[in-house]
């Protein structure tokens, strides 16, 4: 059995931040942390599908794990999933293949649970269901008794669900021949090509067990996503603190915590798990940290809360609030600069994507930010705000809309001048 | 004897405060204290004047009391204490009667004073005389030799006064009928009757015997005085920390401190006595809170310091300064938002009652808030400045003039973005 | 011998920052410390050059020291060093004079070498020369291999250097007849007569040694050398914490420091040395000072954060971050105003000198004030600003340009006041 690793989207709606393969998690790409997941549940043989913009960093971030990995490139991204497919046919012909997109974050308990139902033998395909307790946009796995599939009902709308699985692409297909001449046959103008092939297949015969699963599930699809998932994964992971860190005696650690080798905790300073501050790092004096990702060579500093986010690597705060605000690589931050992460109304936050406005689906977000930035001191952001890459923003500012790549943000107040005809008291009259 | 409780006043001069007989001091509202203190020393048969706008609410906020409490509404409340007096004349005609207006916190040794004063029973009428080391702009009790009142001077002007003992609104007269006949005969346009009224008793023979007192007195007629009695409250209770309060073990405790029920106070964080926390408030990270008042609910968040000032229920700051201000109920401030209380030249704050500029009596001072309002981040508020009940702030303004009620105060700056030609330096180049 | 010691100069370069010689560290003017050096290796013969902007000032503040030091005034303050020479000639003309400018912070070995080089008697005049790693802009000692200097050449440019020694204007002139002969007949037109003179000297067959120095040297001629003294005299001192200052038990203090009488240190409040806190001084409630010298009854206060800056007398702050700065005397700001320190390119940061801009040699540097000045709220400086004496400065304003003396600086931005047709939620429904 091979794996169909699925990595060539372009994160579109992650802009500005980064490549989600390449997102780091406790010091760890994501495609990493997929790729030692696929291992660790004995699935060594994988077909990682990229595109032209990513395909050589795939390579050279995951050819050192000790698994069979080829790497294959899906030339016309417009083609989605049934592409990404058809790109990698001759290396997943001759066997079975199972779908898994580099977007979904899952337990290996989800590949466990798929594996022991594909035990028995008797269906063409699995597909993982996700159950669910209320109702999430997504395909609906209607099935009969037995637990085969009889449709996907995509987005069916609150209330007539067919059942409580949310199909998940972790798809088992023992016949990979008879998807990919599915997959060839298909006709759709839209992006559903895929999800059309596996109903035809269905029409035609295919028998699809929907097999449920109750473990993690979140896809990172917005950047209010990655928080989510840095949490999942440090919660998962085992508490550590490097003993090359050094850890100021009048430092204050809570819960669930991930330090790592060089990082330095001040006099004063508080890190509340869950946790996780990378290679370098500093959390200076009476500075605060929970649950959040700090990166590598970090600074958080003195008088600075870092909460519910995720910093890239090189990222400077200097007495910032910086609230479920996801930040890129090289970002610094002036001191006295502040990340609103609450809407007056106290409404869920916004967010502009080419103009169509978006919910986080929470009261509560902050900052996202590309790469490569310089804030000045005081400065403050709206909720839900996204700064591209490259930008310098002056210091004392309302940024409240967008800010595109390589922008400079200035907000130009005239200073009025005059003479000053008081005098301020000597300290020794004053009560 | 009956005690004639006067909380009748509309409280203008104090609004957007709510009306004092409500305000909160160590979770309870001051009308409770006035009436726990006449029942500590004996006194449990009042009548309390209220109007239309409170009597209802005030009947709700004592009747629990074990006291024997009669609740009379004053129609026209432009009669002030004159008009209040006669409201209630039917409950209190045929005993004694002790006059005390809601305004004025005194200490219960006021009462006791008075009350061994009137045992010998020689006299009409004893008047408590706060003795006073400076000059005070009120009414002056004028006495011969046996301590009895020749004449009220009000507000004689400094170096002629004709003693050192202020009139102080707590009356007791043995002979209410005579007082009411001279309030029912009285002939005055101003609201200065129950004054006059006295000086006509006076002068028709009725022996007032000025009843010296050197304890506490803090009238509450400003926004400026609630403070000062909080402070005065909390010193005079005895020190308690409920065992269901949560104290990190690096947080610091000094001095007087009420620390209410579920109170969580985090590490780093400092409460520094006279203090009161109120139920289920909480101190984050490193935050100060000295000589303040806090309600229930409140969360003084990261690194920010309260000092010298009242907040309400539902109060959420976050890396603030709140210092010497009064702040109502249900307000959160954006993180980065100050309440400036000095002024430049550091002289006395002055506040605006409706474009008249009134001294706060001190040169720190800060913001005045009703209640269910929102901040906006890095906002700043100057020295005596007002913002009315239902208001949204933006954010990083500058208020430095009063804000009506239901207000949204906006200060929109036009951003200048340009392309950057710049790039910012990697962080691995940086010395 | 006589030290002649040069301090009459108008630190113009300096301005708002005050005449050198006063600038106290460790709560010692400069000037004391130069003479107590002198003193210390025995030269206690001194004659002090000022200008009628400063000689009482000079004389007041050491006339208490136990040396035999006269005043003598410069009255042309444009003829330099040759007129601080000349002017002195009738107390110096009878013995050998050791030159020396108060300008120049060494070490006392500076001038122990200087002795040991003269013992032998040999040479005419014995000229210090610091040995530089590096190229610096000053005048360079080209001797022959006695140590005999042939010529002294003025900033040759960087790979012509004629030597690894720089003049240092540590100078022992053994026949001071020559040298006011030299002096009274060189022709220039330039402020380098003294310079000029020597090299006349030398080509009339005067020997002069070059003396070679490996110690401390720092002159001061800009704001940015301030801190580097600073530091320097404070790591030369010894720790010190007076028995009258009150340290509290959860306050940490590391490294060298140097703590005055009565200063006070609150709870969760850091000094990391190299540090002075001046007499009677406050560090606040989880405040940082580091790395910085700070004057007499200074306010740290709450959350303020002092690093690597020069504090005079008197200066309050309040949840501040004063970096790489140089405050004057009773200067105040208001909670939330910040010094920036680093440009948004990280380049080095430029100071204006009346519209010419001179590099600070750092990409660390913030802000220079005068004395009496008070800053308003949330008010932020940018890189290498001035802010002369005796001024106001508003609340929420970016100040990006110097600020002449007795200024009041404002920026109206109005502010729009509109109906709030939204309600603020209740706490209570808020998760």
């Amino acid at each position: 059995m091979k794996v169909l690793l699925l990595a060539a989207g372009r994160s579109k709606r992650m802009k500005p931040v980064e490549d989600k393969n390449f997102l780091k998690f406790l010091g760890k790409p994501l495609i990493v942390w997929q790729l030692e997941m696929l291992k660790e549940v004995g699935l060594l043989d994988v077909v990682v599908v990229g595109g032209d913009h990513n395909l050589e960093r795939l390579k050279d971030a995951t050819d050192h794990l000790e698994m069979n990995i080829e790497y294959v490139e899906q030339e016309n991204l417009d083609e989605g999933m049934c592409g990404a497919v058809l790109a990698a046919k001759e290396y997943i012909l001759e066997q079975s293949v199972l779908v898994f997109s580099s977007n979904d974050v899952v337990e290996a308990s989800a590949f466990e649970t798929l594996k022991r139902a594909f035990e028995p033998g008797d269906m063409d395909s699995y597909i993982l269901g996700k159950k669910v307790e209320s109702y999430f946009p997504g395909g609906y796995l209607e099935t009969n008794e037995d637990g085969v599939i009889s449709r996907i009902v995509e987005k069916p709308g609150e209330g007539n669900e067919p059942s409580d699985l949310v199909n998940l692409v972790v798809h088992l297909h023992k016949h990979t021949g008879d998807l990919i001449e599915a997959l060839e046959n298909v006709e759709s103008d839209n992006d559903d090509k895929y999800e059309v092939a596996l109903s035809n297949m269905i029409a035609g015969g295919s028998k699809m067990k929907a097999v449920a699963y109750e473990g993690f599930w979140q896809p990172i699809k917005f950047p209010w996503h990655i928080q989510k998932v840095a949490r999942f994964l440090i919660n998962e992971s085992e508490k550590f603190i490097a003993s090359s860190a050094q850890i100021a005696a009048t430092a204050v650690i809570h819960g669930k915590v991930i330090i790592d080798e060089d990082v330095k905790i001040m006099d004063g300073a508080i890190v509340s798990g869950p946790c996780y501050l990378g290679k370098g790092s500093v959390v200076a004096n009476n500075a605060l940290v929970r649950d959040s990702n700090v990166g590598e060579r970090c600074v958080v500093g003195f008088g600075t809360e870092v909460a519910r986010s995720y910093l890239g690597d090189d990222v400077w705060t200097h007495s910032n609030y910086i609230g479920d605000s996801v930040i890129g690589n090289n970002v610094s931050f002036g001191a006295g600069c502040v990340t609103g992460n609450l809407r007056l109304d106290e409404g869920e936050v916004m967010v502009d994507f080419d103009g169509k406005k978006l919910s986080s689906q929470s009261n509560k977000f902050g900052l996202i930010t590309g790469s490569n930035i310089r804030v000045g001191v005081n400065t403050s952001f709206m909720p839900g705000v996204k700064i591209g890459d490259d930008c310098f923003i002056g210091a004392g500012i309302v940024v409240a809309e967008n800010v595109p790549d390589k922008s400079f943000v200035r907000a130009k107040v005239e200073l009025k001048i005059s003479e000053n005809n008081q005098s301020a008291p000597r300290r020794d009259n004053f009560k």
